[in-house]
């Protein structure tokens, strides 16, 4: 027979086995805490009409698309979760009640340049509050709180959650009086990190910005400090644009309930130069950044936006979300070597050994230990004991039973703890109590563990 | 703004918040008990390389694969789980340990005609057991077990497991000494449901088959009764065909084990109809059907096959696995309307109703409850009270929770339970008490409720 070589496409996650384990970890760890706010899980479709998707434009994804025919329908694969979920309220709007939470992490394909750390498909975890017709600023202040709960869960902790307001950020534009767009200034403002306040003001001025608001934009970016300082220093900007005043109002309050949620303030910031999608948020902006891995970017980034679903309704949808892209995050976290093996459960928990031709002592013992929840394997092949013991070894089963001829004859099995190396036999029922009782004892680790932290 | 009008794909499934959380509640069970026995889970890609994909051809399903290019690329949307499985395997063989168990609970892709209960984009969720170069018939006998285990779990209850041995069969055909096509005998025996015994002589007649044939087949197809008694009218067939006397040891050892495990003998049955996948399945094959329902068709099949990869490798790769189709299953159960909508949890727990100005005190109440893993959700809206109450109603929720002036001075909160209709007012601390206890010792229901059976 001819042999295809097997491959899996490049830019397309497929793990092994332990691995995986580990990506479900932090995937079933989000949806824990998605659900513990209120979030309605949701599902939709990875094809839709090519009409629906790209209803928007969406610039230069676009290019990426996966489109193509199928008989006459003209299909593409989703690209983010974003417009299927505009798609999904505009057309179920009657049968939602809103304020509507729905959480979705599942697979979105892009189709650009592989390179490494960069998927074609992958995994994006969203969370989305839309309103029906208004939407409470309150909301705003909960989305760090998730943020914050959601990857302290994971384990992760030197992290910080950024913060601006668009209206905020729009209103202080609209003080320099000058007729540079507010896209362009941005676009310079967005670089501060990499090139640093002097090269941003050269820039400025390249675009024709006079000195009066380049003084004026240096200082507004160059904000730091708590929250309660920057809220501070920006009262010298009040009463000058209508915009500012209400971001203003809105960033207090954001603030104000964010501690209120117990984010502790190290992991939480207002950062003056965060835009993220112009054209689209009109609220609070966030972003997340590791920081001890500020060149990563955000990892989970969002806003409040004011019309979710323009494209397919003339109801006024506004909404709050966030997302996380899951595949690359697993990636880095894994390459960074953040991931602990004992942070994701042990795909088997009892490895079975039966040592006599009839295992129906084995399957007995077996369906004991899954009463009482125990991840329970038998291995069944004719192989040496070296061999069975090997595979419990292999497959990181914390405790082996093993039931010969000895054990059958008196009613008891070998209870062997594979990582201490000990081992005793006793009656099954005695047997089962002491592994589940093992288990439900051990030390719970967090998926994520950053050893560097410590030194 | 021109509106585009928004719809989904006919043929694919997109459900509203509660079903969705049925549906979760379904493939949340599915994966428990397969993680019980052992299984890793697995997540390959949903795109993948055509001629990867259709290394082996697949007759009429090829017509309706999702195929087109990207670039230079020959791509297509997998049509089932087995497929990418079989590539994994031969990818990852040597990091793999054998025998390899993995689920998969994944979205697959059939361009088919749509009509109802047909979908177009579904999930399948496939257990498999995988060997290298052998595997152990037992693990055939852990199959039913599973399945047994699967829909008990969901709760249904009338449902029967049929089972037959591909070599028992074809050593059946052996002895029949006829040179008609063992496929062509199939493809008549199969229709024995629908047509009945006489017509399936008279098919068989026009085959060519003689009296003596036509008589062997028809005692054949005929046995019915308990597996203890059908083993036993089998022997008389013993001692004619090496592969008939295999196939009969074979399904002896699995009839043995199948009740080791505590598979009921109303739910299990041998049926010597059963062929599935002539050309594929070499040992065990399985069937399950609703015995209220038989017109459904199988819930959930498969069998063994001797060789999982070979259009990837040469290496020989024994398993065993079934496959549920569970978009369509879901489709069918609430169509019949078997899905109990006690069945899956509710989607938050409590909902928080500030109705003050200031909602710190009903934030911090909420971090109480989700700390004791309740989940929580507070309604920011601006609203008047009935608004707020309807909304715990709608979206479901056990209980609401009211903090206004009143407990706000006093430290209280005013638990509603809302279904009683009774409330409450109590210390905060307190009503975390109460809800708490009150979710804990909730009667935990089954997803499926036939409420039929009763009568």
């Amino acid at each position: 027979m001819d042999i295809v070589k097997p491959r899996t496409l490049s830019g397309f996650m497929e793990l092994l086995p332990e691995k995986q384990l580990q990506f479900d970890a932090i995937a079933d760890t989000l949806r824990e805490v998605y659900k513990s706010y209120g979030f309605y899980p949701l599902d939709t479709p990875i094809l839709e009409a090519s009409e629906i998707l790209l209803a928007k434009g969406c610039g230069d994804t676009e290019l990426h698309i996966y489109r193509f025919t199928k008989g006459d329908t003209d299909l593409s694969m989703r690209f983010d979760l974003t417009v299927p979920l505009a798609k999904y309220v505009a057309l179920n709007y009657g049968a939602l009640t809103f304020p509507f939470r729905r959480f979705q992490i599942g697979k979105v394909y892009r189709g650009e340049r592989a390179q490494r750390g960069r998927f074609r498909e992958f995994y994006q975890a969203d969370i989305d509050i839309i309103g029906d017709g208004e939407l409470s600023v309150i909301n705003e202040a909960e989305i760090p709180a998730i943020i914050y709960r959601t990857f302290a869960e994971l384990g992760l902790t030197r992290f910080v959650i950024r913060i601006n307001n668009r209206k905020l950020l729009s209103g202080f534009f609209d003080m320099l009086g000058c007729d540079i767009a507010a896209s362009d200034i941005m676009r310079v403002i967005d670089k501060l990190d990499k090139i640093g306040l002097e090269k941003v003001m050269e820039e400025l001025a390249s675009l024709g910005m006079g000195d009066e608001g380049r003084r004026l934009v240096g200082g507004f970016i160059s904000q730091t400090g708590s929250p309660a300082q920057i809220l501070e220093s920006l009262k010298e900007y009040a009463g000058r644009s209508e915009l500012f005043d209400k971001g203003y109002e809105e960033l207090q309050t954001v603030v104000k309930y964010v501690f209120a949620f117990g984010v502790p303030e190290t992991n939480f910031a207002i950062d003056l130069t965060i835009a993220r999608g112009l054209d689209y948020y009109t609220g609070t902006v966030y972003e997340t950044i590791m920081t001890d891995h500020p060149e990563i970017g955000s990892i989970c980034s969002g806003g409040r936006y004011d019309n979710l679903a323009e494209y397919y309704t003339s109801k006024k949808l506004p909404g709050v979300g966030i997302s996380i892209g899951l595949t690359r995050l697993f990636f880095i976290l894994d390459d960074m070597n953040y991931i602990s093996g004992e942070g994701s459960p042990a795909n088997v928990d009892v490895l079975v050994l039966p040592m006599t031709d009839d295992i129906s002592a084995s399957i007995e013992f077996s369906q004991m230990l899954r009463e009482q929840g125990v991840k329970t394997q038998i291995y069944y092949e004719n192989k040496k004991f070296k061999a069975k013991i090997g595979y419990a070894d292999k497959v990181s089963a914390p405790y082996a039973a093993i039931i010969g001829e000895d054990e059958l004859a008196e009613g008891k099995v070998t209870v062997k703890d594979m990582k201490a190396g000990t081992q005793q036999t006793v009656p099954c029922e005695e047997a089962v109590g002491i592994i589940s009782q093992a288990l439900a004892a051990r030390t719970p680790h967090k998926i994520i563990e950053v050893k560097r932290e410590e030194v």
